[in-house]
């Protein structure tokens, strides 16, 4: 809260007005799977406490979960829902004038997931003499160093994406339904460990198998897999929120020699920047140092090669901060902690192989303990 | 396509600009889980194959899941993902500018999801000689009586809940941890059946349990079941993106009254609805019904007790049309598909029981076959 309110100080700004789920929760705790009606949190410079303000059914998921006092949970009635004749962003409105706060300055999250044009023209059309400002990512920007308490979470969840890896490749093989290799992996992300649960990932296990190797965001069917399919397993442990995010590239049978060289230069990419992570060094700087791998080695690579991650709900575990691509001059700090994910998709084929690391004081260290390669099933090795 | 054209027609536009997933999926069988960045889908009134615009890796997708050809899938280059300098909605503009489409009436998506406030200025700045108007929901209209094909992928939908709840009950128990339970049921759902593998439901399982049973929303944690626990389970199955949410609400040991009696009147109030469905009555007629039920019955209700649904995407897997609420006149017509939740969520209890139904040219059709009750658990008919 204090370092929001430092934020929203220097924007000048007297109110900050939150729907991205992450920062409600980041700043509150809260946490429901509401965020699929319109849900609020108002930060104002002058007050302690911000107010949530969510529809009815919710308020309780608020005072359950928040450390709000009642007072500061407004719950709207539930005609506002999915209403094509009045918005919860009156509803806002309303409140904001019955306290003599319709003329400050009020920056909202413009590029947020949850906050929808519309919800901004009610806003702007029912409170005329506020002044707006955008607030996109400045919680998201609070959130890039994260305390003892977050890392023990990405901890956690790290161990997480470990075991539901190791169910991947066990449960992966010629004949096996994809559906059936999905199935395992979320409930290994689901139970956890034996210490404690999982929570639900931000983004649902990817699975692009074969030829749709190239199409990094493919989900999965119910077909079988065939001798010689690669398949990209892509997937994240998540603790109460928190996630580690670990990618890794598997071939049933013998993988053929793109996919093999593909795989050495990724791992010698990966390699080198892991080597090359400590604080002070830039995110563009990063960048730089796997193009030069990759391209000595003749590949090119176009995305972006990894991000800030943590703390997130659906449709994203990344935090939309610092991104490892050309131009961002992100200084890391210990206590970050990235998404290294440099994918290579080409026309008929994709490898993934990624790892998630945490910044420290010397250098990083990689959460997920699994080995880095392409992996080839059957595994002579587990055999 | 051609009732979407028709609406574009009646409402005067030339353009539309579809953000939602479920309509992009609808028009043109997209489906990947690439909505964390912006995408869209551009309906031209004068051109047969709308236009994809997506980030550069999920071309391919658009290429394996959709029926359009490469020259209507149209990539942006990664520097525009997730930026602080430059915004996809600016490669639209150039876009429809370079195609003289600059002039035109347009139709945006106001209120979906992941149409951004910062999505409509760039737009709006961007083509200043364009004419907006508001197109939230059009597709969704389009999209509420159900092809045979759709209500195939409903009906499997619900024979994947059927197999998901009997699962939650029988994992459920005193000492069970409550993420032992929500990982049984994510794998039934993924799983599927022998035939026909399941596919993510838009929301995850949500488990409310003892007096947090009165918040709807909440998930789950990795507390331990105690003995006279209720819960909450709702769910969907879930095939080819197409839901069938099921509820119910268990107990622990022996109910007490207060819950014995809830769940009877939300039983017999459910009863009453679902012998009046048929084509002709009205979604504020239905609401009457079971308001009266429960009103002579000593219990009210504010929100709404149903919703359509079918086709969807994270976070939600209702429809956004029709409502079974006061006020909501839209007249049930044959294949229209509707989620009947009459949750009743008191100050330290909730009791949800729901049931999807399908309506037919002379009523209804129930489409998950489950004991339509408070479930007690160990239940002496099973044991």
């Amino acid at each position: 809260m204090a370092r929001t309110k430092q934020r929203m100080l220097d924007a000048g700004v007297d109110m900050l007005m939150i729907t991205d789920p992450a920062n409600m929760n980041y700043l509150t705790g809260y946490d429901a799977w509401s965020f699929y009606v319109h849900q609020m949190l108002i930060v104002m410079l002058d007050e302690e406490q911000p107010i949530w303000v969510g529809r009815g059914q919710d308020a309780s998921a608020a005072e359950y979960t928040t450390w709000l006092d009642g007072g500061h949970i407004i719950p709207y009635g539930d005609h506002y829902v999915q209403s094509a004749v009045r918005h919860p962003m009156d509803f806002v409105c309303d409140l904001l004038k019955e306290r003599k706060r319709d003329k400050q300055t009020i920056a909202v999250e413009l590029d947020a997931y949850y906050f929808t044009a519309r919800s901004y023209m009610q806003l702007t059309q029912g409170l005329p003499d506020a002044k707006f400002k955008d607030g996109t990512n400045m919680v998201n920007w609070v959130r890039i160093i994260k305390s003892d308490q977050e890392i023990s979470y990405i901890k956690k969840a790290a161990e997480i994406s470990e075991k539901a890896m190791h169910v991947a490749f066990e449960t992966i093989n010629e004949g096996v339904r994809e559906c059936d290799v999905v199935a395992a992996i979320s409930h290994a992300q689901i139970r956890g460990t034996e210490d404690f649960g999982g929570d639900y990932p931000s983004i649902v296990p990817l699975l692009p198998t074969g030829e749709k190797t190239s199409a990094a965001h493919l989900t999965w069917t119910d077909d079988r897999f065939k001798h010689g399919d690669p398949a990209i397993i892509e997937l994240a442990g998540c603790y109460r929120r928190y996630h580690s995010p670990l990618a890794r590239t598997v071939v049933i049978g013998q993988p053929n020699d793109d996919m093999k060289y593909v795989s050495d230069v990724v791992v010698e990419g990966i390699n080198a920047v892991l080597d090359a992570v400590k604080p002070g060094i830039s995110c563009e700087e990063l960048e730089i140092i796997w193009r030069q791998v990759i391209e000595r080695r003749g590949i090119k690579k176009e995305s972006r090669m990894g991000y800030s991650m943590g703390l997130n709900y659906p449709p994203d575990w990344g935090e939309h901060t610092a991104s490892l691509r050309p131009g961002d001059r992100t200084i890391l700090e210990p206590n970050m902690t990235f998404h290294l994910i440099p994918g290579i998709w080409m026309d008929n084929m994709g490898v993934e192989i990624s790892e998630s690391f945490l910044v420290t004081e010397t250098g990083c260290k990689v959460l997920a303990d699994f080995p880095r390669e392409l992996y080839v099933k059957p595994n002579i090795r587990l055999a």
